[in-house]
């Protein structure tokens, strides 16, 4: 038999990255590719605790169907706890549970977006939410990073000529790829920009609370009082992303939309482990965990630091990081980044050019992504060496 | 501000029989339009024990990112099982985990269909998925329902008249609302159709399992050997919903347009719950354990069966079930079904008003769903009463 697939799905194109990547699961690859958390920043023992609490004494509560929206319980804990620390979520804002924070791009890209309709990125963006959004055939329009996030020169631009702009897409904490945090003054900008111009915000925030240098700066979302931005958060970076929960906390008219859409996607997301998401935040200390966690990046970025300063110095260049789990490093102008990134490959070790994070894969970059929180201190010393001396060879 | 929502969203109106069934979660009322499982349906002491075993020696495993296409060790042990047992999958086809079997649904339309395209189902046919197909903009085809299932007439009508059609969506055994199993006849003669059409068929089969009289017919994905059919699995009535653990088999250049949506979509489905599912299936008697749930429906059923014959003869009938958790009552002409079904709510007795499964919710519809699992034995009993003296009252 003969398959027609949709226009969408057509127009995904096989990545050339995949092509250089398809080995980084050998486990004699040293992996700076990935996004994993460290092993040892998983509350294991507690996650254990309430899930045999939960399974010896609640267990249909855990089994049994539940609602679209998401476990009640988790939705109160989560919208009081966001709104009590970051000010996140106000009177005309609702909350929904999803299957991370994949989920809510997805969820608002299917609820406002129509084919052909704009989506404002940073460039470099992450791969994943882009590659959602190309799903349901927007047009992307990348907006260049600086040093203190987005410039607003070329998003004012980009908002006065692109037609049918749904939404700019930011990370404004610890960027992936780029590890890049936006200031305040530009998240002020950004808001007020896209307001006046009528454009959603979808903030994305996998990384806030992995902060382990300088200051917080308060979310975009923190600031509104008009309906303009959709806050996607997530579980994956300080509980578990194998157990696939993230939030939404947006507008109550666009969540509805999303709760229609999320039904028809999934029914509702895995209950087990939101209501152990729910009871790590309420029975533990959550915020010792959270600094637990800050103490564990503190370190790997640390040895990374060291490593790079080592191995990388003049000839690789790397963008100041606060948080997150990301280096954005990037080479001289003598050194083509893909043969840099095909050769490493060869070499064993693995990362990820900085190409797959544009809107167009074939526009000239020269900088790659690191991951410091998947491998263990050794593989990342020993990746860095290795990075290094290949591009001495190269230079 | 003002939102600005996809067609797609804008065109997914709010249901009339949502009103209807809004205080449908209230405590006091009898629950007979939900589709739960039985509570005493769920392996819930197997489940902790394995849940510990796991946290306890393995948390990685459970807890950190995982593939797409789902456990490796769950997708190699379910595509021998079904293959063996059921002889569903063969060479061409791949298996993909998914969250629940709505996933399919959701991820094989995003695959195949342009907005406009067109969707032949059952008439009547499970609300979750029409709506998942009407998300993407489909136009629904509604073949009416025989005895034995699907009128062929009317599929061979439909497919030579329709244009653009992606597939015909089908749930052979026990459908959700009819309770109707489809003849082996019939099964034959559907793939012969579709095949000789170019027209996929979508299999749906949740009840499959759940089989309390008569005997087990082949899936019609056993028959294929063109790539024709994409079928439906899900852990949702054999094991627990809650985990949102369903499954693709299907041709493999299919599947993996439908990996790459999955992977916008969640990334991947809950790994705690794909692992409990593959240790549930090895490590203890999967067979016994299925023979004890169509104990335990078959008791159910005798239950519904003894009230409907004291309470429903001769004003209304019932469409013959040999598994599954629903009954298909219709009403005689004398009566109104949705004021039929109003009335019972008043009385704190919720049905599903059969108008809920058709593609268009105003055609006309004497029938209303059951389901006999959610509900206890007193309450089915004394559901089933009440509607019977309603009836009576308004003949």
């Amino acid at each position: 038999m003969e398959y027609q697939f949709s226009e969408r799905v057509k127009s995904l194109k096989p990545s050339a990255i995949r092509e250089i990547l398809k080995n980084s699961s050998d486990p004699s690859v040293i992996p700076l590719s990935a996004g994993n958390p460290a092993p040892d920043a998983f509350p294991q023992r507690e996650i254990g605790a309430i899930s045999a609490e939960l399974l010896q004494n609640t267990p249909i509560e855990a089994l049994q169907y539940s609602i679209t929206e998401g476990y009640t319980p988790l939705r109160q804990h989560l919208s009081a706890y966001m709104q009590k620390k970051h000010q996140v979520g106000g009177e005309r804002d609702e909350i929904l549970i999803t299957s991370g924070a994949q989920q809510v791009m997805d969820l608002l890209t299917k609820s406002l977006l129509n084919e052909g309709d704009t989506v404002l990125c940073e460039a470099p963006s992450f791969i994943g939410s882009l590659n959602t959004f190309r799903s349901y055939r927007a047009k992307l329009c990348g907006i260049p990073m600086e040093e203190d996030g987005i410039s607003i020169e070329d998003l004012k631009k980009a908002l006065s000529t692109e037609k049918n702009v749904k939404y700019l897409y930011t990370i404004p904490n610890f960027q992936n790829p780029s590890g890049i945090t936006m200031s305040l003054e530009k998240r002020q900008k950004v808001y007020e920009l896209c307001r006046d111009h009528n454009v959603l915000i979808l903030e994305d925030n996998p990384y806030g609370d992995l902060r382990f240098a300088g200051e917080d700066l308060p979310a975009i979302k923190s600031f509104d009082r008009e309906g303009v931005v959709m806050y996607a958060g997530s579980f994956s970076k300080v509980v578990s992303p194998g157990m696939r929960v993230g939030y939404a906390i947006g507008p109550r008219e666009i969540v509805q939309k999303m709760v229609v859409c999320k039904q028809g996607e999934d029914v509702h997301s895995n209950i087990w482990a939101q209501i152990v998401c729910h009871r790590f935040m309420t029975q533990y200390d959550y915020e010792a965990h959270l600094q637990g966690l800050r103490k564990i990046y503190a370190r790997k970025s640390g040895v990374l630091l060291k490593a790079m300063q080592e191995h990388f110095s003049p000839l690789i260049s790397w963008s100041r990081f606060e948080g997150g789990l990301f280096a954005w490093c990037t080479l001289p102008e003598s050194i083509d980044m893909l043969e840099f990134v095909k050769k490493a490959m060869e070499r064993k070790v693995c990362v990820v050019p900085g190409t797959a994070f544009l809107t167009d894969e074939s526009a000239p970059c020269r900088s790659f992504r690191i991951n410091f929180s998947t491998p263990t201190d050794e593989q990342l010393t020993e990746g860095i060496r290795i990075l290094g001396e290949t591009a001495k060879e190269m230079a």
